[in-house]
């Protein structure tokens, strides 16, 4: 990362960041503090890249119910700490880090980066609109500005432009779609495959540079004849017609900026799916168990409604918000494996 | 830690903060979002109690500019990171986790809590009026939610005793004055020797139960013939009589929930008093190096103000806001070594 302050881009970030919390408190959301030690429950899809805390020189100083040595993480995401609050207050956010063990060392990867994230009491439909929502008052708010201030934002013309591509809704593909597409294009990509950032590139060009969501992605756990190597989070809602209802929104520049789903909230569907998951069986290996979802489940068991929510890459966000090729650029604080400050 | 879900310290902690935010914002602080994953100069006076931070069981996986392994840890406070955007900012504020490899497990300590730091440019007087003018929006929007909203936090009581016991401003005594009034009170203490949380609670029943200020605190660096045992940060700003300007704000229920000072902002003096810190000589000790520090030195060294800080420990003025004598009665997560979720 740039070991130099650049204001600028740290007062853009300031005000995006402002601007988002102002939307999402005028929704009604409320915001929390789970913590960032956490046991697996804190991993996205690949636990193999949870940090672990140590201590004294020791991965086991913490303890379990016997007094024995545990093994615990950093949060990748605090979204099930986030679900399981929803039954109480419908709406809820937190905005913090996300940390990663991503070894690569480049203008893409960091090993801590923002995150906000929002679960509330609602379906995939309202989701969608909560995610541009909030994008548009993170672009939106720059453009009520006073002059003095935009213009120490230097980005008075970016702003005009991106209100333009932006519009009110975003372009909707589903998974199926976008392999269809990019097959089309004669990119070498088959059903079943992930799509990357090279590829995610170019769906945003077919639609003119905007933010585009890809929706319904296959459903790891629908029996198929295909294969299917796309990871999704494991309680991401199936719909039943094997597709989940998750939506990844990829924005210019940044890339997949937001990760986005509902949820599955019954107890046994939510336990049957866990231990069917990849994650899981990553996890036992690790000499994991479901026991590190146990207060997860407790909580769920005590009293659940059905719910959905997202995660917005700050970082990604930013870059889209300044025009920025590079992550290290986009953001005040950007560390990756060999920046730490 | 409870785990079960307690949604009334969920609601009052979440409009706490807010409070806070709304008058920071009032004030035109402006709200960063520093690492946590940092060098050794994201601790506090004792970077023995810092948790080390791993991936795939090394404490080494991260790099140092020679593509080395290097050890990192989480952050206790980031109070170093926001002074050195106060010069482009004047007020700056963030609101995150302070991270503690505590091992006791009982109700005073947790491994992670909240912790609200402000870095502003200005003096001693202006920072003390900051930390009564937070904690006063803190407990005076309680007095202004609607009737329903107030009895959802099942306190109208208890916020009204708050308003009374708290008043304006807060009373003020030096350290010199602390210890010769425990001493009139037939406390086991001399001059040199840290004030206890029991000593602290004696304090503040003397000035009738209400948030105290002890300022002033000797200056352990300044050559005296009196042994003195109190450990301060290193870039707490002397008085040149043999104090720091620095206040600890002690509140009922909570004791010591605010540590403040005015900081060194001479690049020199800096090094210097860094240097010569008994942080620093247990730093060396544990092979690390000047070298730690290099980020916010060469920061400092660029663009310095005068300036003053503190950080607001979240949980122990929840325990006050709450009236609650354990510290895991007070917050949402309340992770301690045996009790991560």
């Amino acid at each position: 990362m740039n070991r130099k302050i650049n204001p600028r881009v740290t007062l853009v970030e300031s005000l995006a960041i402002q601007f988002a919390r102002d939307y999402l408190r005028s929704e009604g959301f409320m915001e929390m503090f789970p913590s960032n030690i956490v046991r697996a429950s804190g991993a996205c899809e690949n636990i193999n890249t949870l940090f672990e805390v140590g201590s004294n020189g020791r991965l086991d100083w913490f303890l379990d119910e016997n007094g024995n040595g545990r093994q615990v993480y950093l949060a990748q995401t605090k979204q099930l700490y986030l679900e399981a609050y929803v039954p109480y207050f419908e709406k809820t956010y937190c905005m913090g880090s996300s940390f990663r063990a991503e070894a690569a060392v480049d203008d893409r990867h960091l090993t801590e980066f923002g995150l906000l994230e929002i679960e509330f009491e609602g379906g995939f439909e309202q989701l969608l609109q909560y995610i541009e929502g909030t994008l548009r008052a993170m672009v939106f708010g720059f453009s009520k500005l006073n002059r003095k201030m935009l213009e120490a934002t230097k980005m008075p013309k970016r702003i005009c432009e991106l209100l333009f591509q932006q519009g009110e809704c975003y372009p909707r593909i589903t998974y199926d779609e976008a392999i269809e597409c990019l097959i089309k294009l004669g990119c070498d990509i088959k059903w079943g495959d992930d799509i990357s950032s090279d590829f995610e590139k170019v769906l945003v060009r077919e639609v003119g540079n905007r933010p585009l969501f890809i929706t319904h992605y296959p459903d790891p756990q629908w029996p198929r004849k295909k294969e299917n190597e796309v990871e999704k989070f494991f309680n991401m809602l199936p719909d039943k017609k094997g597709n989940v209802l998750s939506a990844d929104l990829i924005l210019p520049f940044g890339g997949e900026a937001v990760g986005a789903a509902a949820r599955v909230h019954k107890p046994d569907e939510l336990v049957s799916r866990l231990t069917k998951s990849k994650m899981f069986k990553n996890l036992v290996e690790q000499s994991g168990s479901i026991d590190d979802f146990s207060w997860y489940i407790e909580n769920i068991q005590e009293k659940s409604v059905a719910h959905a929510g997202c995660g917005f890459g700050i970082a990604r966000i930013m870059q889209w918000i300044l025009g920025e090729e590079k992550i290290g650029d986009a953001v005040s604080f950007a560390p990756n494996r060999a920046s730490v400050i």
